[in-house]
């Protein structure tokens, strides 16, 4: 596809929903209270759920969290037309879950171009783990099993790298065989030429026009075709990672 | 599909070609020379291999650890017609990697059908990680990421209930919010019906015929829909798991 214009974009990309010790979204809540100014009203996605807990209740719980800093939440899977409530949305925050779910979900509901026009054309968008996942170029630098399989792999494309939402450095004292983290990005360079950007836990970007800003606590562990991975601290600025894709 | 029948199979499904700190298949190797005793030649499929390391390469590794038990073995990439080359292979062992990969390129090369067939025809089939996860009804509970995009998610159904290779208990020091395995393969239980058997580094299942039992030296941990997890000692019968998918 020609790649849109970028100078409108506005998102937060962040690795996790939840950091260890403390409630649902509150780490970033300060953050997404600035993000979030224009508007009161957030459309929540809560497709990449995997079941126990119902499309409601989940969004009962992403308006738990938003509810602190005075937001309203409406579930995606209330309206009877969902490409509708995307292109008319003020806001948009995709939860976590099963990344494979979701995108099949999206596809399934006809959102995945909707949802890309209007990330292009200026809607506020928050995701978080899979949510952060698919605002990638493709969701094949996820950490989930393929419980289901979607049509494609390819995602929304609103940064032109790919997203390891909750980034794990190795273990050191570990003895199992199976392929760190590291390793299967490594793999997965073999074969895709675009960068990935390893999100800890804590940390996401900030996405404002052709500005891309590590924030958080943590450095980012970034992976790029042919090179060491290597670490960017918070306050970085990311978007020289779409244009060696783009060049 | 209608299932074939079972009595002729003779499999080895492990877990991983090396255990930590001993050399690639030597764990194994005193088991593999009963169960390969019906002949000294070896098909190798190389497909999982992401690359870095060249099919021969791979192949060579594969020809090193079964020279030991005086086989040879022949990589499936080397014959012009790997169909036919399944048709007639005496014994047959997929090396793992990326179970993706590995699924993409049977399919791409005709052999998925073939080699299913071949494997309830009584075609002795040992398979490690990747080359494990392929003989459960389908891949989705593999751990690899999806660096490629495979036409199906079906794979040879060899057993009626899928593998986890690597299986890796929860880590209770852990502070992070991502996915244990076992929340992973809970999530796959939410949409899919199969049992999962999440064998240890170190553990394999030998089928033969009608029978299945857990070797090696460690426990495998069961999960089946609806039920609570639980663990099945070495020289477990685990062959009701495919009755209950089949009643």
């Amino acid at each position: 596809m020609n790649r849109p214009q970028t100078n409108r974009r506005k998102l937060i990309i962040a690795s996790t929903s939840t950091v260890h010790g403390s409630p649902y979204l509150s780490y970033i809540l300060p953050r997404l209270q600035t993000f979030f100014a224009g508007t009161d009203e957030i459309i929540f996605i809560p497709y990449a759920r995997p079941g126990g807990m119902t499309h409601d209740a989940y969004t009962e719980t992403a308006a738990g969290g938003l509810g602190e800093i005075g937001k309203k939440v409406i579930g995606l899977h209330t309206f009877s037309d969902p490409v509708r409530a995307i292109r008319n949305a003020r806001a948009v925050f995709t939860g976590g879950g099963n990344t494979f779910l979701l995108v099949k979900q999206l596809y399934e509901n006809g959102i995945v171009q909707p949802l890309r026009e209007a990330v292009f054309g200026g809607l506020p968008y928050f995701g978080t783990s899979a949510g952060a996942n698919i605002t990638g170029l493709t969701m094949q630098t996820t950490n989930d099993m393929p419980i289901v399989y979607p049509p494609s792999f390819d995602t929304l494309g609103a940064v032109s790298f790919n997203i390891n939402p909750h980034y794990l450095d190795p273990d050191t004292r570990s003895t199992h065989m199976g392929e760190t983290r590291e390793t299967r990005i490594r793999e997965f360079h073999k074969i895709n030429p675009q960068a990935v950007v390893g999100l800890r836990e804590g940390s996401w970007l900030h996405v404002s026009g052709e500005h891309i800003t590590l924030e958080g606590e943590l450095p980012a562990r970034v992976f790029e075709q042919g090179k060491e991975a290597y670490e960017l601290p918070e306050g970085s600025q990311l978007s020289f990672l779409e244009h060696e894709i783009m060049g």
